[in-house]
């Protein structure tokens, strides 16, 4: 799995209190034009405030990444370290400190161990590598239990460019971004309006579709480099190659979306909510985010009892307009509430056994409308708890 | 524990699937002047679209509330049995049907076993005596672990006034209402002007301050009866006596919610959140309630974990105005987040090791203004996991 023109380079700096991969690094030969989306949370993290300033000129050539600690809450030491650690690379690289992004997951409040990263930083540029693009993806986890790689190629314009996907998140997953990182490399040749716009839709339909606890992190970052390697003419929004890019590219974060949530902390299911016939899609958006939400929804369905008035509840405090007696509900296809009401103990039987499934579809109907949305979660297990309960510590 | 005029008694129906009172009544001697307040989930079960018709008029004379079955999404049928209920028991007690309130609480989407429910009312009626307050209170349980009684005394005109109140709820509470039913007797002579603006006022300071899960109920509902035995004048919104009525019916609600919070399913510590500093106090109230809701939050108390960052990223999110270098954060009094940074190692043990304790409180200051609000919560434990993923089966 390779990116022509792309290096990559991970190792462990003992950043995380056991010993693994925790420190990784993205190298393009040549400058790439770059697109980055970042938290909505209020309170964000060192290394964002860095790398929203640089993306405003679209341009860029690194991105080192850490595992371990967010480098977030850490005041003007923090912004230090983002500057240090992207000027040491820079030097190393022979770069401008402007190409180097930083990027960070972990512990909230802690500063880095800056001795321990720039001891690193020489040992991570000697061993870049074409094909070390899965340790990369490993030196991103946190409490992620698998590697999240999407890989895709697109005919454009009679060559085949080549698009890969990195992500990393479990936890403090909610609509909005999370402790989400998501790195996408290819070598097409793109304009940085057309690729910030691409980039911008498929998170909109990825990323921003998902939760996990409804925690909105601190550090969420997703950045594309696209280096043009290709030679291809570069894609602008009106060329005909768009579309095929921005599928490709809102296919690759949809299915790493989808690969976050299957590995959602202590989750062993993935539950798909679609929510039709609302009054417009943002009704539908707010009850399918509202049973995503629901903690009693989620644990029913790890309990594998179709509770459909949790549901419904939900559906009620979503804050959507409805009609009680338009609304329909399937669970895995199974018709559990008409106009309503319930269809009856057997279809609740039937449902429940289907629940046995490790994926598991929540269909909605509001009967009122032509809004439509859909969103991604996981049940709530103990592990979930174990997890969380436990994670500093 | 009594009421002067007011009459109470709970039998077990055979509603809920294990042997438990589940059935209860309570009976005012003389018609009472009554208020009320309702969940405001956009599913309402049937019993409150009925009760909400009746409170219009402001009067009423007995309440009678089932466990195990919360008679939502039941359509037509379930609102003919609301009526039916109603109109037994107007029967048996020789009033109008009007003077009835019914309140249920439990599954949602069955029908109301309405045999059981006729052959019981005639015994509950027999049965009606003094002193059987607790019953009532006990019948009212569904997943909660102990009863909720509340009485007070209230000086008024030279004669004491006797006001209690009884609860239930332990899941699919939030903020709004949620699955607990509230029901307040008490033996003064108020207008009903007065007592639907006291019960507002009072059911804003508490039961809309607390959150377990997030989830709102399609059957919350809060009821007070004024009997107006103790013969004084009519208490008015101008009269001296308000401001003791309300306070103490407030302070009544409150302690009320404080069990229902400490009685969260699962629940090991109860927590309150006081936030204060903010711009408003709607961007403090949403400050702390983005806080309260944090899963993340409530498992780091659940895991004694002084876990700041979570703190500061549910402030983060809230969608308050917030300035990050303002922010001090306070466990247990002890200030672990000053101007935004982490107050060091040290006291976060300190944290830590008061995070033993049953009862937990998290202050923040957002430093940039005078808003202020507060609200409880409980933490969130395997046992909640274990019992929402088992409740219905």
């Amino acid at each position: 799995m390779q990116v022509p023109g792309f290096l990559f380079s991970a190792l462990s700096a003992n950043i995380k209190k056991k010993p693994a991969l925790d420190l990784g690094l993205i190298y393009s030969e040549q400058e790439a034009v770059m697109a980055g989306v970042f938290t909505k949370n209020a309170i964000k993290a060192a290394p964002l405030l860095d790398s929203m300033k640089k993306i405003a000129h679209a341009r860029g050539q690194a991105i080192v990444v850490n595992s371990g600690n967010a480098n977030a809450c850490t005041g003007t030491q923090g912004m230090q370290n983002v500057q240090t650690t992207a000027s040491l690379l820079a030097n190393l690289l022979g770069i401008e400190d402007s190409l180097v992004y930083v990027a960070s997951t972990g512990v909230i409040g802690e500063q880095l161990p800056m001795d321990k990263i720039t001891t690193a930083l020489p040992i991570l540029v000697q061993n870049l590598s074409a094909s070390d693009i899965q340790k990369v993806s490993t030196a991103m986890m946190t409490t992620d239990t698998f590697e999240k790689v999407q890989a895709r190629t697109i005919g454009i314009q009679n060559s085949a460019a080549t698009l890969i996907g990195l992500a990393k998140g479990a936890g403090m997953i909610e609509p909005n971004m999370a402790t989400m990182l998501c790195f996408v490399m290819t070598d097409a040749a793109i304009e940085p309006y057309a690729l910030r716009t691409a980039l911008s839709a498929a998170v909109d339909q990825s990323f921003n579709r998902i939760t996990i606890d409804g925690d909105t992190s601190t550090n969420d970052t997703v950045l594309i480099m696209a280096n043009g390697l290709l030679n291809n003419t570069p894609i602008r929004l009106d060329s005909p190659e768009y579309t095929l890019f921005y599928e490709t590219l809102a296919d690759v974060t949809w299915q790493l979306a989808r690969m976050i949530v299957k590995d959602g902390e202590g989750a062993t299911k993935l539950i798909e909510i679609i929510v039709k016939g609302a009054k417009n899609d943002s009704d539908a958006s707010r009850t399918a985010r509202a049973i995503a939400r629901s903690s009693l929804v989620k644990t029913a369905i790890y309990g594998h009892d179709a509770n459909w008035g949790r549901i419904i509840a939900a559906i009620g405090y979503s804050g959507a307009q409805i009609r009680e007696s338009c609304i329909d509900i399937y669970l895995n296809n199974i018709p559990i509430v008409k106009s309503g009401i319930g269809t009856g103990r057997d279809k609740d039987n039937q449902a429940c056994v289907t629940l046995l499934q490790k994926e598991v579809n929540i269909t909605v109907d509001l009967g009122i409308g032509r809004g439509e949305a859909k969103m991604l979660t996981c049940d709530l297990t103990e592990d979930y708890i174990r997890i969380n309960a436990l994670y500093r510590t």
